[in-house]
């Protein structure tokens, strides 16, 4: 899959590197093989021969454990190796994963199940990462042509569904894979609240611009009208008004901006704003991931083709919620913090989740970019607050007062 | 009380900024009266004349409610007005209140306790504030010359205390005052857990020193390690080495550090590190205050004169924690986050806290340059996890294994 | 006269820094003392006895032969020691000097002549440094209240006279007092040129603004362009328009604009497009010297009090130049380099030219805040192309062409 | 010659910028091709097609004549158009000026003699960047492997020259190619003096290394001493200690640095500073134009594939000047300023050099990477006085005293 992903790419373009929190396509693919290399086969397979010794200098991310590294912000400094030898590099992994079989013990396969997950989260930022790219390029270049949809749809109503809180447990429990930081499953007190069933959308984002939303500072937390100053913010990252109207960047090149479509690319500092302007709030992970528990994981991911999000579907009939998965990463307001009693993995993998603890948001759901298998009700993404490149996107929430009790 | 504060400074220490995030001892005494006049004054006594229409410019601190300001780095330029003018503001903002007598409006008497308790913070932050511009001056003046202590004491042992957790309540309830942040009460659950029944020392860091604490990335989360690095950290604020000793500014001047009295002037950063390096944790809030409820608040606070934080007393019979209240600030694990059903106050009030919640952390329990009527278990003070010139330390905490159980 | 200047300051104003490029007024009147202790004193007067051993570290501005010091841009953090301690410590070396006597070697005679020379310098920048810190402050104060001039002059007319070029010599010859990098007078080719006979004036500066001098990229050079956006210049630095005109921060506080007076407070890069915009250049440090040569230093200095420039004179009848010295430093299009043969004075006073000889243009002539015997016409003062909170102005120069021969 | 210098890079080598300073080699390509086609062909050759209309947005470089551009540090952004791309522009535009014909204007004649001189400076500049990009690659690429020389040769004895000086014209005059900044020839006074008959070597660039060059303030001026400080200077840019032996990195990879070779890329700052420990200084321009004047352009140049400087020759048996061409830029002391009478050129080409006359210091006599019809003796190459990354090197001078005159 990362290789297919590759595919639309030139050496130049997976070479590039557009601003320090993104990394260029092609050191997403040799990191990912690395992390196979660093983490089983160099440990675990005693046969298996180093494809390149300084690669590990290269394409280490930043695992303290596993030696010295390039400085991030130089990523794309590397023009060699090319495109083709990292490919390659690929192919020694790979076969040297392949050659393990299965008859593997169970610390060893539970690293390669980590680096298989790790991958998948590689391939969405790797996506990510080539429209932070693309964006710069005065040519707005498309990653990959898209049929245009037919009309744009009509904005489907926005129903706040009730939940009522109470003792619940949250977190990954079983023996299914999940990120350290994902565990342990515990218990949480939650009051009622209520959740909107869709995701905000293009045109309702627009409204929240037309009647002053990037201009009040009241309604911005004081570090992110601080930032929407500093960086002249006054539309979702990737939008442009060209004739009065708002384009937007994609995957597939510039496109009229859909008012029926989720509102994507933007901070959590926007998101909050969006919410305080709409009279509602931003829900906790709590919250969310009550509401979520059991619902199927379906919805727009990478495998659908589409890679930027789609208007929400006329609302089910059951009352239930909509675009819970996939389309865009949900920003909540809970600081991503340790769960109670949260032990690191053991190793080079303690590393993963535990050490960002610290000034970043928890966003739920996973979106147009993420591979499906790698999704579910628990999954914990996190960002800085004022980090508008990933596909993110809004959900509404409400506490539940006196007045909604009837 | 904050007119006193301010004797022993002159014009120029009154005047000068020693960085953004400090202010001026002249603009916090400016401030706090703005703060009576434009809250209460100006919209509640009918016929209070405003002292000078220029200092609402320049004493706001960041209410966009209440109008444009002076911008926040810039504060140390206002050699003018002179500190004279600055304390007959204060008499007259004074007169003004008295005048207003007794038989006041509910709402304005709320706003004259908040104008009060506000005036107790600053009064730390001018002490905080000024320490750090004499430890900016070559010659390390004294703001007040203290009488030594007679021989240190021995570092008095440590015990981790256990506690049943379970489900319980925090957060302000009643009617007392307390600030929109600590309400509303609200249940949470808690596991077992442990807390160490004093302060760390600086014997203790010390010791974290000479292990390598500054040196050693895996201690650090990684924004902590990026700055550790940047900024060359490599022991406490205000510790210098001198003849082979660690001395440290004190608002004394510089004193050896004392190995019995609790660590202090460390950033969120360093105490997460510190607590790796010792195998334990930093305590979450609602683990301190459910700790903390009940207990009487007593300890070295800005009225005992000390200002600078004492050695823990010998432990009490009871098997009880000491160095809860005063002494420093100490550093939990948790975001500073809105409680569940959190409503900011009204009006330009609703700045006070709420705008702020957003990467920073939850400190406890007071200091030694808190005034004492300022402190209670359910006070939240908050600050960035980089920030240093606050008079903050460590309290340990643990989870309760099975292994603690007999 | 230092001690003169320092009179209307209080404590706090004269502690305060406003910028790394400017010194507290305390800092300046220590530093001049220093400078005799350090450089005449410790050396040669063996019986003197240094005042305080920690005023090297704090006093000294960039001497590396003479030790240590208090970094630059912290010069504001000296709260203490006091203005009146300063002013004690300036008594004490003046006594010091006195107690020297008139019978002393030639080169503590010289030395202490550079001293003297040296002060002067400082005795401009207090002033200047001063307008700059109260220009900072919203309240915008007066260094000094002054009486306003009757109706604004008629802006006098301009004049460009010729010169005749040729082989000549510039550069301080003789025994008479001169810094090192004036020296050695040496010969020089100039081709013919035309000096206008008066400064650009206000109302001429205020036609540049409204011809779009501010911009107009093809009028600036490549780096002076790039500062002019990057900082926002729309007018001389001081310069706010109020109701539509134009007013200035002076040491008297804020005046009207007169169209009249001299323009101020602009950089190298301002003046040299303003002579691009008039369609002729600044003049070479050698045209100016040799225009100047011969003629008495005369114009408006410290001395008479005014403390800002002054309208030009009616020109005189005999063709000469008006406003040659006092009023304003006159930018020239000349690089400070080391004239041919040039020798750094030996001793730390090496260090007081020669190691600035980068990235800076010579101005020539003193200004209203120039001791007048601080001036003379070989004097070449050096500021880096975007300073602008000195006093200078421009004088314009031409090529003489064919069309000018008739 | 452009396309041939691109053969060994890929396209991802082709693209990345590795510093603003720097440009891509694509980028390079590109933008002489939109000279010509921007100065000349959309001008004078009515039949010509556009290759492509947003080309000049992407390819222009600075000249505000010509329209809106793409930010210089944003240059590394484009992956597309592809280098294929690129050169296929390339062949348009080549065409486009072949079509042109011998019979055009004369004023068309010299904006396309203009257009291959400016060709010819990219060239070099592409060089000079790709051999930054490579250095910053930890596997230290080659962009040519080179056979290594035979043994080092012993270091050359340096003999100073002397030159009588007087007055005597520089500058370009007659009908030749010049750039308007060399022009126009004029007089100059100059005394006395001799220069060095060689470029200072790598080994006595060592022995400044040995002692304390990089660590003596008194050695650097001001703002280099601050730069050295800064940066971390220890040794030429590209030098690298590896095994207590000393490395460079060349276009051939990384290489022991040759004792008997001259000392390459080094900034003013560390010529002035090595200068001046060895007891001489810089020569001015204009000294070097008179020692040069008359010699034949010889030396080791773009042409001779070496792509780095070469030892000395064996002094010739007439005493003359050695390496005055090619190997290195030697940097003189002379600030970048305009000629008396300077004019720049009439257009858009007016823009080349005079917006440049700032803060800029001049080189001379062209390098191992110069292509040899681009260098003669009057031309004046400038760089800022912390530029490393030039192919930069340094010859000695001084004035001569009566000592000398026996």
């Amino acid at each position: 899959m990362s290789r297919r992903l590759a595919a639309p790419l030139s050496d130049a373009d997976a070479t590039v590197q557009s601003m320090p929190d993104a990394s260029p396509a092609k050191w997403h693919l040799a990191h990912t093989s690395w992390f196979f290399e660093a983490m089983a086969l160099q440990r675990f397979a005693p046969d298996y021969a180093c494809f390149d010794r300084d690669f590990a200098f290269l394409f280490n991310s930043y695992y303290e454990t596993l030696g010295a590294r390039h400085p991030r912000p130089r990523r794309g400094m590397l023009t060699r190796p090319t495109l083709e030898a990292i490919l390659a590099y690929r192919d020694h992994v790979d076969r040297g994963v392949e050659r393990l079989g299965d008859d593997i013990h169970q610390a060893v396969a539970a690293l390669i199940e980590l680096g298989c997950h790790h991958e998948r989260q590689h391939q969405e930022l790797l996506l990510t990462d080539i429209l932070h790219l693309f964006a710069q390029n005065p040519l707005r270049p498309a990653y990959k042509q898209r049929a245009l949809d037919g009309e744009p749809a009509e904005t489907s109503q926005l129903t706040m569904r009730r939940f009522p809180g109470g003792v619940a447990e949250i977190g990954a429990g079983g023996d299914g894979f999940a990120f350290d930081c994902e565990r342990p499953r515990h218990p949480v007190i939650v009051p009622p609240y209520t959740l909107a069933d869709r995701l905000v959308t293009n045109g309702e984002w627009q409204a929240f611009i037309a009647d002053g939303g990037y201009r009040r500072p009241l309604l911005w937390i004081s570090e992110g009208w601080a930032k929407c100053r500093a960086e002249g913010w006054t539309a979702p990252l990737y939008w442009e008004q060209r004739d009065g109207a708002f384009w937007t960047m994609t995957l597939s090149g510039m496109t009229p901006v859909d008012p029926g479509a989720p509102a994507s690319h933007v901070s959590y500092f926007e998101a909050d704003a969006f919410a305080r302007w709409a009279g509602r709030r931003l829900p906790t992970e709590a919250e969310w991931e009550l509401a979520a528990a059991g619902l199927p994981v379906e919805g727009h991911f990478l495998e659908s083709g589409r890679l930027c999000p789609a208007p929400a579907a006329a609302p089910p009939g059951d009352g239930g919620l909509r675009q819970m998965f996939g389309d865009l990463w949900q920003w909540t307001s809970s600081a991503f913090s340790p769960y109670p009693r949260f032990r690191p993995a053991a190793g080079a993998a303690g590393e993963y989740n535990g050490k960002f603890m610290c000034g970043q948001f928890v966003l739920r759901g996973g979106s147009c970019v993420s591979p499906k298998s790698h999704i579910r009700a628990t999954y914990r993404n996190f960002f800085p607050p004022d980090a508008r490149w990933q596909f993110s996107g809004v959900r509404l929430a409400q506490d539940v007062t006196e007045d909604d009790n009837d």
